[in-house]
């Protein structure tokens, strides 16, 4: 079990949700994810305030989750991509959203997330380097001393 | 890849979100999960307006997420604890700290999750139903047309 001192410090779970937990920053990588990449496709899609909807981006972009690219030159207009260290954020949305399909919505979900190569759907699963899965019931929390 | 009338539809990040998403909540349930899990110990850890705190945690008790439990008679003193539908967001937890872990600290994180039979650390993988280890550039969005 951890020690008590434990806020005092760094933990990663705090300092991602600083990166990605304003509201609809998430629902923006989800929409980049699918495709969504404009300013105005997010704007229509999302149905935010302009102003917020730049602020978001302008902050993933500086922490170099998104990067803002030309896809056209005359006039000059930008999408949105998904960086190496922001695509690392899709097990944050699977899991998110096999949560939400199990609790929230008895229907199933109206997307699923198939794997291109066998057609069978994809979720996310707690697995240990040794490759067993694993259930949250059978992991022990191990502090790390030589910090 | 998804049409653009998405947005009017159920999605089950966004509802997961409007359960999770608020600021502090992930972090509660990451102390619950971490053993921390009476009101006074939880303000302590955390540090914010005891109001908040009491928002917070009526807001999961209502969503199911955590069940309020007496540890004490005279005086009646209550734990917090998570239900099934709590304990089933370790994932979310795990893929926000593993990203926290990879992009945030190069440090490796304070803590390590460990498979209790074998010690080996635990993380997150996205996975198909036939068992194939899945990229996430290796996935199809499909979406439900029976609704």
């Amino acid at each position: 079990m951890l020690k008590r001192d434990y806020a005092n410090q760094y933990c990663p779970v705090a300092s991602t949700l600083e990166v990605v937990g304003e509201r609809w920053t998430l629902l923006i990588i989800r929409d980049v994810f699918l495709g969504i990449r404009r300013f105005d496709e997010l704007h229509k899609d999302l149905g935010i305030a302009r102003n917020v909807l730049q602020a978001r981006l302008e902050r993933l972009v500086e922490e170099g989750v998104l990067v803002k690219r030309p896809y056209q030159e005359r006039p000059l207009r930008c999408e949105y991509r998904l960086t190496e260290k922001g695509a690392d954020l899709f097990p944050v949305l699977v899991a998110l959203m096999k949560w939400g399909d199990r609790w929230l919505d008895d229907r199933g979900g109206p997307i699923e997330l198939l794997h291109r190569d066998c057609g069978e759907p994809v979720g996310v699963e707690l697995r240990c380097a040794a490759g067993h899965e694993v259930e949250s019931g059978e992991i022990d929390v191990a502090r790390r001393l030589v910090r």
